[in-house]
């Protein structure tokens, strides 16, 4: 989507490929909201790293990552048979998908690039191979960011005004993103709509990731604290909830997702306000017989203690602290602990509808329209 | 309630009067939970920059430190007879009311003093009726919220998991609290509870002062996310919601307190969970008929863009920053805005009792308990 750095608007994808340098580009998104930057990994064990350090974060984004970082590996192998080059494609592949091991979408991503360079003869062949499937990996996650957009833009009448949780924006995908897609489609489409993002506590994604985002696209939007959303529902100024989902139950239609998702469905249900889950395919589990097995991860407990930002303290308050320098602060009281349960689980009941790159479904219908999906399970 | 400052244990009011130095003694709650201090203001003028400035807050705190500092003022008159004292009590008066000229217990809480000052025959008898007064609306805020404590305290059964949002503890008043008081009477009572402080964004009440509340008097508790008591909820972690009110129609039960409260209350409706609101009597409003009315103060957009706290960043990073200077970070992405509506109305269906002085209540019945509650409207 579009990026305005230095006065300059321009297109970025989150995760692209240079391939006359053999080099992984990624937005460096521990940065922002504050300060846009690319950068280039020289091979694929800086990939490896910026994985499993965060620079790349969202299930769509780390899967091209993945994919070009296996491609990149790949390519840099020099010299042997095919044997030796599938023993460093296999170190390649381990290196990356032990940069976030619980993670489901590096591994799925580089599985689709490895089975497609069995068809190399050579390893030239393969390395080209390589690259032209993790491409190809990489648009299929935009066209069906862009599917999502088609599908859910026409549930956007004119003067909408859409609640978000958290960030499933362009930044977690290659381009477009999920919860955002429709957002995007409807004001290309021409109509006006205006975004309470949720600011998404303890991470606050929601008030830096999203809020960037709907900013550098010109999108109408303010950010509301996570408290204020029943407030503005009671006020009738919210018409429609968007979020995305980190794991969907195709066999029930529960859909995980971060920490305070089922509070907005609640909250919409009782005002008689649409729920939207967008998702990619990639996050239906249909293995899953409950939602209340979902493993919920429970994060250190520093994340709801206090927050990270930059200073923009008044000068006499904090000698020698630079504005504009990144802090942690701690906000909480210093003899207090928190519980940190990182996502939570919205049932089928609260959920209007399931926006897919394969239209709108209700969640209950997932199963059994799971062929439509393209699923053979 | 107790207080462990540099290693002793000693039982503090949050509001009272040193009558030999003629000043008013207030806990510098601006520096909580970080820094716990005493201030002592010399004169009423510099008793109305404390209530104006913010170290002391809260309905009855506030009420109580007006009183004190109306009868400081008159103490300090000097010469003089009846009429030229009342002219100086009346200027006292207002600068006192004017500190916080929307706040309504200020006012009548001075009101109390003033007219027993008037059963005084001279200047001297007037000065030491004004402190009496006040001595004796303080002490009444005490025992009210006292009585809360004991009514609230039967819901509470060994082993309880509580769930509280935002400040409605002692230091919103003189002591005890209101939503606090029933925990403290529990406690006494010998009874193990364990209680979630809502951290309560965009000002974090919750994660600073009743976080701090709660570990000066040894009660079992952690601070959660806003976003987190949904999924406490469902996993069945939360057994009851205890919160304060900042005002409650008398004739409808329905109840404004800080933003998200409302939240709460329709996740604990989901859930079956009671919804109890604890109320000192002066926050009952007689005459507005609908909750649709109260005015809902929209604040500062800052308070959702950032937050404050003490500085705890690796030093490698923030270079110069002295640890633990308090410091405001700027979350957001720079170029958001924000909405920021102070307070919620909960309507009547969703709350399970009001706990008053005089007993807990159905909020539909306040309206015909009127005479109980001691009101003559």
């Amino acid at each position: 989507m579009n990026v305005t750095a230095r006065g300059k608007t321009q297109h970025h994808r989150t995760v692209t490929f240079d391939a006359r340098r053999n080099h992984v580009r990624l937005i460096e998104q521990r940065l922002l909201p504050h300060e846009f930057k690319i950068v280039a990994t020289q091979d694929f064990r800086e990939t490896a790293g910026a994985i499993r350090d965060m620079v790349v974060r969202g299930a769509g984004a780390i899967g091209a990552t993945a994919a070009y970082g296996l491609a990149q590996g790949a390519r840099a192998f020099r010299g042997g048979g095919l044997r030796q080059f599938a023993a460093h494609v296999e170190k390649v592949y381990h290196a990356l998908k032990n940069a976030r091991p619980t993670a489901v979408d590096p591994v799925n991503a580089m599985n689709d690039v490895w089975r497609a360079m069995a068809r190399g003869a050579s390893v030239a062949e393969q390395q080209a191979i390589a690259l032209a499937a993790a491409e190809e990996f990489a648009n299929e996650d935009v066209r069906h960011c862009e599917a999502i957009g088609r599908y859910g833009a026409n549930l956007l009448r004119n003067g909408v005004r859409v609640l978000t949780h958290c960030n499933a924006g362009w930044l977690a995908f290659v381009d477009v993103g999920s919860a955002t897609a429709p957002i995007y489609a409807a004001q290309a489409a021409g109509r006006k709509l205006h975004v309470f993002c949720d600011e998404t506590r303890p991470r606050s994604q929601g008030a830096t990731l999203t809020a960037w985002e709907l900013a550098q696209q010109g999108v109408s939007h303010q950010i509301i604290a996570d408290n204020a959303a029943g407030h503005l529902m009671q006020r009738g100024e919210i018409d429609l909830v968007i979020v995305g989902s980190d794991r969907t139950l195709g066999r029930t239609g529960e859909v995980a997702n971060k920490i305070g998702t089922y509070t907005k469905a609640v909250l919409a249900k009782r005002h008689g306000i649409p729920f939207y889950v967008a998702i990619p395919l990639s996050t239906i589990d249909w293995q899953l017989k409950r939602g209340l097995d979902i493993p919920i991860e429970e994060r250190h407990e520093s994340e709801v203690l206090g927050a990270w930002g930059v200073n923009q303290s008044p000068k006499s308050r904090v000698k020698g602290f630079r504005s504009g320098a990144r802090a942690y602060v701690r906000v909480a009281n210093p003899t207090s602990g928190a519980r940190n349960p990182g996502f939570d689980v919205t049932p089928a009941d609260l959920i209007t509808g399931i926006i897919t790159p394969a239209g709108i479904f209700k969640p209950a219908d997932l199963w059994k329209r799971r062929a439509k999906l393209g699923f053979t399970i």
